[in-house]
């Protein structure tokens, strides 16, 4: 049963300028970033939207009208609000590609949408855009208890593969506080980082093969379900961080390791960050192949979530705390490891203080005073946030930096990530985001990363809010190269417009 | 001090046909493989000598001459023997960036020649390419001890790499046999497997960074040192696995992990593949993280191996042997591990019989029966060689359906490889290659492994010898999308012509 809802008011709806609102006080990307006009692409009309119904002739695929397409145009941040009247829902690839190859040649422009747990605006259409949403193109196709590869579509949730992976003693490579809204196409597509990556590596690695829709609807067929695979160019790897803006992932084969059977996670309490590498080198030297996470939390950030959550802090008040979890297959192995790894950086000093859990219950306890950061700083009126990869030598330096800059005008500058990684998110929270703030962080920020030559953006992406810090991070003639492969992949641009690359 | 050679005979020097040949008895790929024709390019002259002298002013920097430029002209396997007559050995990116721009202004073909130790014909000239050789650019620009990222220009050697990690603490994330004389830029450029990337995957996973020179002379500085950086289109992973089609690499960065401590390497008799299956199975399981080698091998390889290298087996005969590697960094934990192991496998019966090393000379003789299996196939009149990457279920079938149409042709037809990677090489050998031999093997192969989805190619790539094989792995779109970016890079054609991508 086909639902047109709306249609009345579709034609009469005024997309003149942009929109983007915020549900929060104060949005911390000001309207001042988004400087954008509405491409000069086609409107859907009656003859489209007819052409849609040949392509998807069963119920639920096509939903019209702002009432209906609401949730397609909100995004998990509330950065931004899309005004796309035109969701479509495909099940099949040959559906993608009619739905594209209709597109292309009518120049409408399509925004694909995935789990919308995308952190940089990159989820939802910006203008009117068609929503093309693959939550029906959710089959898991294979499972190899061989070799552990997955083979699945691009709509699947990353917590349903885990929990299917998980009766065949295997895990994904990969793991994301959303995981139980994301799609695996969406990571791929984003590059997803997360917390297991210092362990089992980057999607770059991880993912073997993919299906891709070119813009003009031609399909790729990249599945290979194998780990070596030297045949000519690697055309999955230009697809994989490319936020939807080369094609439209429709399915993935992702390699996936044996699931381990122990985890201990320890939460330490460190005086200094000189201690705090010390102790990452020491870690990574005895826990060796059980290590999974090294994580960074400064005082202020645990702070921030120990409120938030309502609770109190496990050890003691530090400058610094470490987060290390290990996975292994011997319970009796993994403790002697971590025993040994703790007497050598109590005993030297390093490490002041600290706490083990290795009971799941105690893990998650322990685990969320990482990862519930974020929900503490972003409870301020404002939260301005930042996902850097930066030199360990120097990871640590923007958090004192910025507290001199504007510690006195906010409420919080605090410093947490993936030490393990080299990630660090900076968080800056406060109650009024005035121009001043605003001055002191924003260039200042990128400036120092970029002279160090660390990333703009470590793991969130592009998307629509950061296009223009771009230039941070990458030269002149790298930028020119990915707008040159974006106009040779996608001519009518069509596909995630405004996003990852200016235009 | 310019070496200047033979640039009397220099023009005089005939360039008309393709020139191929061996040096064995019987090449296995005959020059009905190489219906290749010589570009339209621009021959050198004089006046792109001295264009050469005024980039490369140092001594040594250039060779002319057949005489001068012999080594630059035959490739490891002596399938091809090319023509070029100019060597050109620059120091810097800046004078690769310059040869490159003149070579586009001339249209004068260039061949990126590394440390020659590729399998396909790809890394020396067809006919009279200038050949470009990394050799001189060979510094090793950083180790940074905190996070394991090494720094260094592209044609490092990877042994000595190797050697200066270890100062550190470090290991390369990949092991070859050529190791002493391959370079990182080569490695790079092939996407190289090897015995370790069953441990710490592939080198899209492993490189962070590189800088490439475009056939134009564009330098793109894609040198990031994070695992984690999403900032646009992952340009370098476009240049990986490419063999040097797109762009000539001249510095990499690349994550090494710590070095382990241990070593475990076990050497079993198994006595059908249904054991070998369920042996890799219980080793992911059971040696887990500390995994790092599985590797297969039949009876007639093993045979092969230990008549050429004038050994006896370790062990009795049986139809299949396995070679399982650990390395850790705990003595007692991966001890323990190994032996439970072998007990299950053992008493299960599941493995018939088998050896433990540990000691390093131990260790390389048992490695030796698995890495020297080539050096005995290939020490008859002729050898075909495949590398296949195949579904485990059917990983081994296609050795005795070649025993089935030709073995009694021939004196070998023998499988080995790397199982924990599903990648096989099969390799037939014997006194003469007739046509009948080749027409019986030749589709066969390609055909299997098309119908199972593998790779034709899983590590070795597609240099000179096989981008007529292509589309047994890659479909039509696809190897059409190759072409278009090989065309988009390299409008001229200038860079490895007639490899990787047939024009």
């Amino acid at each position: 049963m086909l639902r047109i809802l709306g249609m009345k008011s579709f034609h009469h709806f005024d997309i003149t300028a942009r929109r983007i609102r915020t549900i929060r006080t104060v949005i911390p990307y000001s309207k001042d970033n988004f400087q954008i006009k509405r491409g000069s692409y086609a409107t859907v009309g009656d003859a489209d939207i007819k052409h849609f119904e040949n392509i998807l002739p069963n119920g639920n695929q096509i939903l019209l009208g702002l009432d209906e397409t609401a949730g397609y145009n909100r995004d998990y941040f509330n950065y931004v609000l899309g005004l796309g009247e035109v969701v479509l829902r495909p099940r099949t690839t040959a559906q993608v590609s009619a739905i594209l190859q209709h597109c292309n040649r009518r120049k409408l422009a399509v925004s694909v949408y995935g789990g919308n747990t995308g952190v940089c605006g990159g989820s939802i259409p910006v203008f009117d855009e068609i929503v093309l949403s693959m939550e029906l193109m959710n089959g898991i196709e294979s499972i190899d208890e061989y070799s552990g590869v997955l083979q699945c579509e691009a709509g699947c949730i990353l917590g349903v593969l885990e929990e299917k992976l998980s009766q065949k003693g295997l895990i994904m490579p990969l793991d994301l506080g959303s995981k139980n809204s994301c799609h695996i196409g969406g990571n791929v597509a984003t590059n997803a980082g997360g917390i297991r990556l210092m362990r089992y590596g980057n999607l770059q690695g991880s993912v073997l093969g993919l299906e891709a829709v070119k813009a003009d609807g031609t399909v790729l067929d990249l599945m290979s379900r194998f780990r070596k695979d030297n045949t000519g160019y690697h055309l999955k790897n230009i697809f994989i961080g490319s936020e939807g803006t080369l094609g439209v992932m429709t399915r993935v084969a992702i390699a996936c390791p044996p699931a381990p059977t122990t985890q201990n996670v320890l939460f330490l309490g460190v005086q200094n960050y000189e201690s705090v590498l010390k102790t990452f080198i020491e870690c990574k030297k005895r826990l060796g192949e059980i290590l999974t996470s090294c994580e960074l939390i400064d005082k202020d950030a645990l702070q921030c979530c120990i409120e938030h959550l309502k609770r109190s802090s496990p050890i003691e008040e530090y400058p610094f705390y470490m987060l290390i979890e290990t996975t292994g297959r011997n319970v009796e192995h993994d403790e002697q490891k971590v025993n040994d790894f703790l007497k050598q950086v109590l005993s030297s000093g390093i490490v002041a203080d600290g706490v083990v859990a290795n009971e799941p219950s105690k893990v998650k306890d322990l685990w969320q005073l990482r990862e519930r950061i974020p929900d503490g700083t972003f409870s301020n009126n404002f939260c301005l946030t930042y996902d850097l990869s930066l030199p360990l030598g120097n990871f640590y330096d923007i958090v004192p930096a910025m507290k001199t800059r504007v510690g006195h005008l906010v409420k919080v500058v605090c410093g947490f990530g993936h030490i393990g990684d080299s990630n660090i998110h900076l968080n800056i929270a406060g109650d009024e985001l005035t121009p001043e703030i605003r001055q002191l962080v924003d260039p200042y920020v990128y400036e120092f990363t970029s002279k160090l030559r660390g990333s703009v953006s470590a793991e969130h992406g592009i998307g629509l809010l950061k296009p223009k810090y771009l230039k941070y991070s990458k030269t002149n003639e790298s930028i020119r190269l990915m707008q040159q492969i974006k106009a040779f992949m996608d001519p009518n641009g069509i596909l995630n417009p405004y996003k990852v690359i200016s235009n």
